[in-house]
């Protein structure tokens, strides 16, 4: 993402918890090095944050190495982080205090879409300042969405993970038991996704990982967990009963904790296999 | 899907359970209206059904005026209806006994489909047995797929509908929530369908049913809560631990159980929105 | 329970499997050893069957080596097995057309009621064939509680087994994370015997084989498997939503998966703490 | 609670949102009537709240007239609200930084352990802060529980609230499923009652009110709903996969949104018998 700002529009600064990473960009890319969040936002107009998740973002704000110590009143913070809405409404809260504007930004479209530049941007926030970020959000975004409010970007980004993981999951389910009572899974997925229960995971996902066996590592389990977890958590904060989505949260937080950290979200269908003695083949 | 099963290559005969349709039918189309499944099959090599459940199937065979009483060895009985594996299996067991062939062959695509003459058929059963049937199911179909052995095609129908019912009611839980929280469910589904959860139900379903708030009776709901309690029964049967399938099955029988036999299936939303205190808007 | 079953007043035959073991036991408790189901049918007026499912009672009946082989109009055959209800009505069903009557009549109370003779007898049927049946069921039963039409022993007894299964999970899910908090399992214990979330799994079960890692084989997961599989097809049956008992299923299929055949249904726990990653200690 | 601290022991002052209620109870046991929390605090060794939630509790600390006003160094916090381990764990590292303690002190026992004194008390926090709190605790409770570090007792109580839901529930869905089998609720009770899944919920609870159709209001479903909401968040932030408890959170919320604030929390047992369509009788 980072690569598509550039020169002669924008001036960039980078700064990453490991620095010889920003160093390396930096040398490459014709950046700014800096050694702290304080020095990456000095002088800057916006800044923009891509972390795991929403608490280190917070984490990032204070002390004298924090962003609060050099961003003035009239810079934006845009926050790409697949965040949390709530700590999200309290970030902005804090930063609206000192005059500094927020957007939650979150983004879809993979590494694929990055290196295009042509990710899907949700925004929450206030829309004069997400016109004012238009142009800096063009450079990697192709489809740039007002979601809603401060936070809106993040439940809404949350909650197509969440449908990520309940599809990958159900479909998991189903297709081991078509496959232990003799149907193969090529033609399975040739059926439904002639039919009326298709999904992008029965269409893209399962073809390449499930039947082919390649987990390619494009997406971390331990990554949609988290989001579906937010995603979760949002719901209960909005007080809608919601046994599936719950459901899919804890069984995405088991699959993470059998698997591990370097498992590929798609890789928790193995758990459904090992739970049901057989493999989908 | 009878219409498309005409002179001068077939000779239709039509029963119904309501005469007079069948009468209506056969004076329209050209067609011998028979007044019992016996008569119906009276001479025909090739005998489809296509009824609401596999019970209503294993009715018709027996007794004077069953589809036993006439059909001799070498013919074949295709069923159409969105059945049940295990009965199947008995059923084709049974027939078997008399030299008499079966495929179960359930459709999907819908009304339109089948006015078009482009359903989608899966069949389970022999193959030998299917390629004799082909000339009569490309009447009506387009996607011929054999899917296993008897009731395989009935089983992947099953998980087909479980698959869409799971979609239905996350896709309800997660939109219920961005509407409390201030997001317009057109915006959320307009990021949802650019991304990573997006499924036939969200791309089609919701946009003109959830958010028209139109919900054309095109499937009910009581066929579905049919269909995924068929699947999860399938799923135990294969003995593979299920709990987000198994969670649908409760959730559409209870919505089912709520909003009566005339209710659509998409609106087992009204159930969500009702539970949640809101209206997805 | 037939060591109970004694002259003067019955006079007993015994048949089994194993043969091997029908004979010793014949041996040694002056019983007759018949050698097949008709064999030992032949000439009594009650019959008596305690098997692992109802498909081994039904597999009982026929042929000639079979129950119905021998038995006549006025003889009853009482079936202890912890059963299903939809079954045991098919086969009162073809019992009654012979003139021969049927009882359901699961009992509860564990190997030592049972060696006791005190055990809790659940009986579904008529109460005019009970009556009749007082004298030999007094002899291993304490209590003795005509339960409603047949199968309705056999619906309370696996009712009485998914309650247990409930409570076991939940219990091992909430004592998994108290543990986690440091707070020790007997302390946990002793507060919530104390209190309104107490249960016969919490007083009796946990104190002994989760804190005291004793897991006594007395009660097979196996068999708790399949007693819940039995209630929740039951519900399914009733059309009673039920999400919690169909995911005690679902937990219960699992374990018993991954523990296999040999472990005691309270070892259920030790997949919450695989899953968690931690020990309840 | 309160009217067990007195003198001669014990000087009381009492404050409460409502202040008519506080001179009520003032002029009618010989206590102090404090206009304010810090106006309470003034003088206090020890300070015990007992509020709705751990919001609450926070809420009363700061602020001209909050409790911190006047607490002072080598004081001692009690906080018997049924709150959250997680806010509890920051309040009282708030009040170490002031040389206050903490401890968090729920009960259990009803209305009537309340007023006769013998509650039983799970406490979280240290040891000796308890040893010196022992006198006071022990004027309204019988059992006092060191349950482990802060939160442990918010900790302990959520999870037994969660057992008690838990309980109701799938004791609420099997008792359905056997009234529409035909089988009398009273004697299902009795049956399980003397078998392995008996609880306080099927030995107290069911008896008089589902059975006996009253529903008296001793404690709330909109309480219930909090606390397992509690127990489920819980779960979550000690990473425990608990599908279970998580969907028992799902289904109190729904019947708390569906009967209101004023229902009884055994009342959810209706929400079932509205959904399967009939009552338990």
């Amino acid at each position: 993402m980072a690569k598509h700002i550039s020169a002669p529009s924008f001036s960039l600064t980078v700064w990453n918890r490991t620095g010889s990473k920003a160093a390396a960009f930096a040398a490459a890319n014709g950046a700014r090095h800096a050694k702290t969040p304080a020095d990456a936002a000095r002088g800057a107009s916006i800044v923009i944050t891509c972390l795991p998740t929403s608490h280190e973002v917070a984490a990032l704000l204070d002390g004298p190495d924090g962003l609060l110590a050099s961003m003035g009143r009239g810079t934006l913070l845009i926050d790409c982080t697949s965040g949390d809405p709530a700590p999200s409404r309290a970030t902005a809260a804090r930063l609206a205090e000192k005059g500094i504007g927020f957007l939650d930004a979150p983004v879809s479209g993979g590494v694929a879409g990055a290196e295009a530049g042509k990710l899907t941007v949700m925004v929450g926030g206030d829309a004069a300042l997400l016109a004012g970020a238009m142009p800096v959000l063009n450079t990697f975004g192709e489809k740039i969405v007002h979601c809603g409010p401060v936070g809106a970007g993040h439940a809404i980004k949350a909650i197509n993970q969440a449908m990520l993981a309940v599809h990958i999951w159900s479909l998991g389910e189903g297709m081991l038991a078509l496959s232990k009572a003799g149907v193969k899974p090529e033609v399975a997925l040739d059926v439904i996704n002639a039919s009326s229960g298709r999904s992008n995971t029965s269409m893209n996902l399962f073809p390449q990982r499930v039947i082919g066996r390649a987990f390619p590592r494009t997406f971390k389990l331990a990554l949609i967990d988290k989001d579906v977890r937010i995603g979760a958590q949002f719901l209960r904060e909005q007080n809608v009963p919601s046994p599936m989505i719950q459901l899919a949260a804890e069984l995405f937080a088991a699959a993470h904790l059998e698997l591990g950290e370097e498992a590929d979200h798609v890789e928790a269908v193995k758990v459904i296999e090992r739970t049901g003695g057989a493999e989908i083949k």
